[in-house]
């Protein structure tokens, strides 16, 4: 199974914690990326997906918001030819930046009709592909030198020909905020496992009693990570739910109807995921690529003597 | 002599270092400002001045801009109340958007001719009063507990009854980006010179000859530090100036003349800059405005988890 395409979702507007005026000024917050260059993070979570081996990219993003991504990236780039003469770093983003416009497609979300909703406007863009899934306000830091979080998911749906979710073990207490699963570990390959049972956002009693998972430590449950390999097959599951959606189609019901119709692997990335949207979420994302990346000297210092000059007061 | 009205110059379009798509962007990027509340870079500057006694703030800025700020502040505003429910935070910050929209105005730079052209473009808000003068991309941490580095200023000014620019003692490697002068300390006023000469970015050798000031560490000289209280004299210099201008119509020699008319001082202000337009600049920002106040606990903590996570790898 090869995967060429990748959707990111981005359309919600003003439901997430981080306080920006809107969706686009919040992706296109510059961020020092592992490269070492200033990007907007959208352009971050695109190139994950790139340097994954993916080829096109859809942004599933609010009615307008397409053109408005489109001149926010001119405008930047304007900015890099006019203010930095074409000095390396902005010679070098700027090229990154056309390589990411070649490739990218925006899908409308007419109306915020939940998440799962938000992935079928994409259906157009996916056709009948597998493709992956990633969220707009998400960026990860792999733990596996040279293997980005996008690239280890990819190698096991590729290598089984299956949908893949991401996942990673988490705290009980933290389980309310995520969809969380349980399933069988497949004989011989460590972190993955053949999904049984998905819930979104579950009660530490529900979670207690319905989504266990022998072989994590105690108290800890197998939550999504923020991205999933999936098969088209999620689309025709969607369309069926949307009736009954009540305007809310959520993605984990079709999820485990998935895992009930085809086979559906989870795998326990080996990586950090960052959430945007959480309180100081941008300054953690910054401080974590900056110390993962080319910008570790610089980052580090800069914590280190902002740390002193804090402390001399 | 009392000071209420306050100038922030921000007309500079990828003028400067910090790669975002235009000032508005780059004016709006959210930092967590002292008081633990995550705002635009611009308010947290307005914020320094109102703290500091200041009624009446004007933003200069390119053509179309003020709407394009009001706008955005609009935007984060009803995102703000639509997101986060009137909790606390999302409150005090509506708040203090609210009282800073209510006392903003605006003077659009035409054309960018210069500094001394955006400070002269203010000159119909300022009238003939003394005047607080400040950097769009500049934000203070003041060492002095209780007192920002505004209130320094504004409360030796208004004491003196003068014009006064904040500096600070600055490494000799460093000064050819800086106005940078020389004076004479005042008897029984620690950290405070009668301005003698001022030059625009100098090279070492000129300031060798010309800039020296007793008192000094060694290889240290006087350098702006991007504040200033300017009497409404300085209009006239630069009416002056603009004639030979010849399109860059720049603040220092204003300065300079300033000097040689009426008393002006420097103070040593008791405190930090943090150029959000140099390499690293919002993150250094971010990072200081965290540990230097309520959001301090928070900052640390996210600084050290992210130290021993990146090491782990």
């Amino acid at each position: 199974m090869k995967v060429r395409k990748a959707v990111i979702t981005a359309a919600a507007r003003g439901e997430r914690l981080y306080p920006v005026a809107d969706t686009i000024q919040k992706a296109m917050l510059p961020v020092v990326d592992l490269d070492g260059l200033h990007k907007p993070t959208i352009q971050i979570i695109a190139e994950e997906a790139f340097s994954s081996g993916i080829e096109e990219l859809c942004v599933v993003c609010a009615p307008g918001d397409g053109e408005r991504y489109l001149s926010a990236f001119a405008s930047l780039r304007d900015n890099l030819g006019r203010s930095y003469q074409g000095s390396d770093w902005a010679t070098q983003q700027a090229d990154k930046i056309d390589f990411l416009l070649s490739r990218l497609h925006f899908a409308e979300q007419a109306e915020p009709l939940g998440y799962g909703h938000a992935v079928a406007c994409a259906r157009d863009f996916v056709q009948d592909e597998p493709f992956l899934l990633l969220l707009g306000d998400y960026l990860y830091v792999s733990a596996r030198p040279g293997q980005r979080c996008a690239a280890q998911l990819l190698a096991l749906a590729t290598q089984e020909g299956c949908s893949v979710s991401a996942v990673n073990p988490t705290i009980e207490h933290q389980i309310g905020r995520y969809g969380t699963l349980t399933g069988a570990l497949v004989a011989g390959q460590a972190g993955v496992y053949e999904i049984e049972k998905i819930i979104e956002k579950p009660s530490l009693s529900t979670a207690e009693l319905e989504l266990q998972t022998p072989g994590l430590r105690a108290g800890y449950y197998l939550c999504f990570f923020g991205m999933h390999v999936l098969t088209p097959s999620i689309f025709g599951i969607l369309e069926r739910h949307q009736a009954t959606s009540n305007g809310n189609l959520l993605l984990t019901p079709a999820l485990q109807e998935l895992a009930e119709t085809e086979k559906y692997l989870a795998l326990e990335v080996q990586g950090t995921r960052y959430d945007l949207s959480r309180p100081h979420g941008l300054l953690r994302a910054q401080l974590a690529l900056g110390l993962a990346g080319e910008a570790r000297t610089a980052t580090l210092s800069t914590m280190v003597e902002l740390l002193a000059e804090a402390n001399g007061r």
